[in-house]
């Protein structure tokens, strides 16, 4: 045996478990619920999937799939193509994997992200039979430590009776020490979180299980997917902007120190490109509790900007990738990766008073958020994390571009077509051409400061004319509820929102 | 002074603050945001606030009103008729109120309940100027004892400038040691909320101010105004039928024991109905982790089923009132009322693992429910904190009869007009016909099952072809986005959902 593997697989007696991924994907039967490790790419497992996928393609095999959130690696692709997904939860970003879905061929169970293993705990969703866990090393007593994410990982492997582990060498074995896995007791002992700050640690730096759980070992050195999130641009430079200028507004009423609070940042492009543009900001000393730390969190550490930042993963763009993991003593202890129940927990984030900022798809006048469908009816992603902090955040911001699809959509509607998070959850709207401070105001009040602050005309034009309308009619949030979906039908038919 | 006042305000400084309730109310002027404590009727200010809508006939008054949650006394009622009201938050059930929000008269901002101190301690909202407080006394030190509601008062009391008394001499001396006040420190220092069962105690039984915040004490001997649910009907019973048998089969599979968890349930009709119908249950050692304890949590005491239930408030009919004070130390020490924003904190809520049984005035085919806004437009009461137990409950109930308004409006919908929930935080929807099991299932499963289970004829068949339509278009929520409403319009217009 190599030296690598001594080092990585340390309990000796499991050193005989080491294995194909072809012959340990054998573990894993058709009907299954398999639990894997990865978030927002990140940690995920690599070789057992395709392997399952690729035995999928000869042999009838569909499984119920369950992760953190996204996987890397195409995996999901590759299984919903070999046709092996029946159900899959609670998150999702593969192209083809979300037209399956659209298709209503895979069973998708969009969830809040805190939720799942909590539903597994109480066995209101099918258990897990095989968990497969990415691990840089087993510890002597066969524990799991962990790659770039936690995810559900550790709930996974300890909820189910079977675990596969992929040792990935390409990982840094300086990601050990970095992960902080905090799992609750049964109820009725169940206690309080005991995390008081973003660089509290409540738990250990790995996943103990029964090593006699570990039934195959697989070595890989596949590297993770990067991310695809795209540099910022003039549009979301304007809304990083706006939101300094808020936050400076609240630090001059004496609300918000320099340090302001632990930030969230959701996935994509414009949470990344906002965050990143705090670079150029007068705030110090800052914190995040998030979920998924991008390359603007290691752009606020090189900026001297940020002093701390508890996640679920890592993901990052091919370049900062390089860069992080080369120079990853200088930010090993500034760091920490939890299981996402305690990441997302709405005990913790209340606690600590968490500015969340995420991303809509679309907003309506009176600020309830879309973040999912398409037109009502075709998923994107998935509601993720968003909830989680959304609903409990010190502040919730919900970020947006004006509009879509060269300006033939309004990001702002008279009325989404779902809803992810109510107007109670959403404090602040911003997009390129302003921000919407919705504090204390009633469903009236909003409608004409997000309408003034945040639209595109003609749309601004439009807006204000269904609402007046809508007004005739009375209601604590008018409508004209046979006009609510003008904008959206019209859009489908012609290809544009706007009036011909 | 009489010697029920010696009693009743303990601290001998106070006692010359006594006043009448005109004098009291001149502390409020103008613009002002006043506290008053107050919830679903319980432990409302009575003199003080009629004095303020006397005062408002006659000149230039009008206030932002904060309470717990709905007043009895028809002081919604008569500050709306003097124009007395500029704002009103968080929740209201007041005719006449509910027709000034919906004309647009009144700016109502709708919270989630557990939230409303929050913003004000964050200064997200203006502050309260005054709070007024209803009390059994005032001890040695000056501290508030409240009666049959916590609410929002203690932090009212602690946040406002001045603090006015009404001391109910109505309200049994009893009550008395009932209380636990637990307010969270402010940031960074705030800690775990320490209650791990719904009986601990964490607080102290008053609300400690600096006495000298006490500008005023006015005398009443009001009663709280009673509760106006309606007894169980053949439809609620049958609903709870459905909730015993599906209890029954979780204990069977081994995922609760006789005990059940914690229950909460929500205002109204059918939520009390339901909770009265568990007498009837195998269900035993039962406890309640709820806001507002009606007539229910009684009847279930006297049953024997019931050990312990935590409220914020006690609202009951006259006679259940009238048995239900006369022996009161029968109750006291299975009793504990909390602030709201404890009884709904998200961080117990979660840790307890609550089954919480809330209603819907609509839920559509996929899960997602409108408890306030009737046809999508006009606020009924308001989300009150049907929010903070649905996203945080271990199990989580809709329950609404099938159809309302004799048959003419049918509550399960294509597409509900308004979100209060989303189908993410709705586990269970049972009605009068049956119960729609939802864990674990992708929306076009909730479909299935929500149209097979619930639905009453003809509605069900005019589900079944909206879906079908809808599935030909795809997407995960399949809809027929310009015929989703078309079901509250031909209400709107024809007076029926039915086709004509
Ligand atoms: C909402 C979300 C899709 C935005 O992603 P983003 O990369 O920041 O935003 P973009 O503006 O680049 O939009 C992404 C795509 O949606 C499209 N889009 C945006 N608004 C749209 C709208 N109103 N209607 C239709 N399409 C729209 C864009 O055109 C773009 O499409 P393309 O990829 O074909 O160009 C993403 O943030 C998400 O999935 N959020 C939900 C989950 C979440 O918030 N998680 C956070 C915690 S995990
Ligand atoms: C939803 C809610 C109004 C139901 O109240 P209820 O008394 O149990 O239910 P009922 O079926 O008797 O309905 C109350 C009224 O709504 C009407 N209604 C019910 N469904 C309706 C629908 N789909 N469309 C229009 N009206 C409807 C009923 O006809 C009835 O009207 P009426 O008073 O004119 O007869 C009430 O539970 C509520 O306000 N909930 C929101 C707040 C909450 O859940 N709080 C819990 C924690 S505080």
């Amino acid at each position: 045996m190599k030296t690598e593997y001594l080092d990585r697989i340390r309990c000796a007696s499991l050193r005989g478990r080491v294995t194909s991924a072809q012959d340990a994907a054998r573990w894993i039967k058709d009907g299954m619920t398999v639990g894997m490790s990865g978030f927002t790419r990140a940690g995920d497992v690599k070789l057992v999937p395709a392997a399952l996928a690729e035995r999928a393609r000869t042999e009838p095999l569909k499984i119920t799939l369950m992760t953190g959130a996204s996987l890397g690696n195409d995996t999901d692709k590759r299984l919903t193509e070999a046709g092996a997904l029946a159900r899959r939860m609670p998150f999702q970003v593969d192209p083809v994997l979300r037209a399956a879905i659209n298709r209503g061929e895979v069973m998708y169970i969009d969830q809040h992200l805190s939720e799942t293993v909590e539903q597994l705990r109480s066995r209101h969703i099918a258990p897990v039979d095989v968990a497969i866990v990415e691990a840089v090393a087993i510890t002597e007593d066969g524990a799991i430590v962990p790659t770039t994410s936690v995810g559900n990982s550790a709930s996974f492997a300890i909820l189910a009776d079977k675990v596969i582990v992929e040792i990935n060498l390409a990982q840094p074995a300086g990601l050990e020490g970095l992960h902080d896995i905090w799992i609750p007791k049964k109820r009725p002992l169940r206690e309080p979180i005991p995390i008081m700050s973003a660089d509290d640690r409540a738990g250990t730096p790995w996943i103990a299980i029964p090593p006699e759980k570990i039934v195959a070992i697989v070595l890989s050195d596949q590297p993770d997917s990067t991310s695809s999130v795209l540099p910022p641009d003039a549009e979301t430079a304007a809304i990083a902007g706006h939101l300094i200028r808020f936050f400076e507004k609240e630090i001059e009423a004496g609300r918000l120190t320099q340090e302001l609070l632990p930030l969230q940042a959701g996935i994509g492009t414009i949470a990344n490109a906002v965050l990143a543009g705090f670079a150029d900001s007068p705030f110090d000393r800052l914190t995040m509790y998030s979920e998924v730390l991008q390359d603007s969190t290691f752009d606020l550490f090189d900026a001297g900007k940020l002093d701390f930042a508890s996640g679920s993963s890592i993901t990052l763009s091919p370049e900062k990738s390089r860069q992080v993991f080369r120079d990853f003593d200088r930010y090993r202890d500034k760091l920490v990766l939890r299981p996402q129940e305690v990441s997302n927990h709405p005990e913790v984030i209340r606690r600590l008073g968490i500015i969340a900022i995420n991303t809509a798809l679309e907003t309506d006048i009176y600020g309830n958020i879309n973040s999912t469908h398409v037109l009502g009816t075709h998923m994107m992603n998935g509601i993720g994390g968003s909830g989680d902090f959304a609903r409990n955040a010190y502040l919730s911001i919900f970020a947006t571009k004006a509009t879509a699809k060269g300006g033939k959509v309004s990001s702002i509607v008279p009325m989404v077509t779902h809803v992810d998070h109510t107007e109670h959850d959403v404090d602040i709207i911003v997009t390129e051409l302003g921000l919407a401070d919705l504090r204390g105001l009633a469903p009236r009040e909003r409608a004409d400061v997000i309408i003034e602050q945040c639209t595109a005309e003609p749309y601004k034009a439009m807006l204000r004319s269904y609402v007046d309308e809508a007004k005739q009619r009375g209601g604590q949030t008018p409508h004209v509820l046979e006009q609510a979906y003008a904008w959206h039908t019209r859009y489908s038919e012609t290809g544009s929102m706007l009036e011909p």
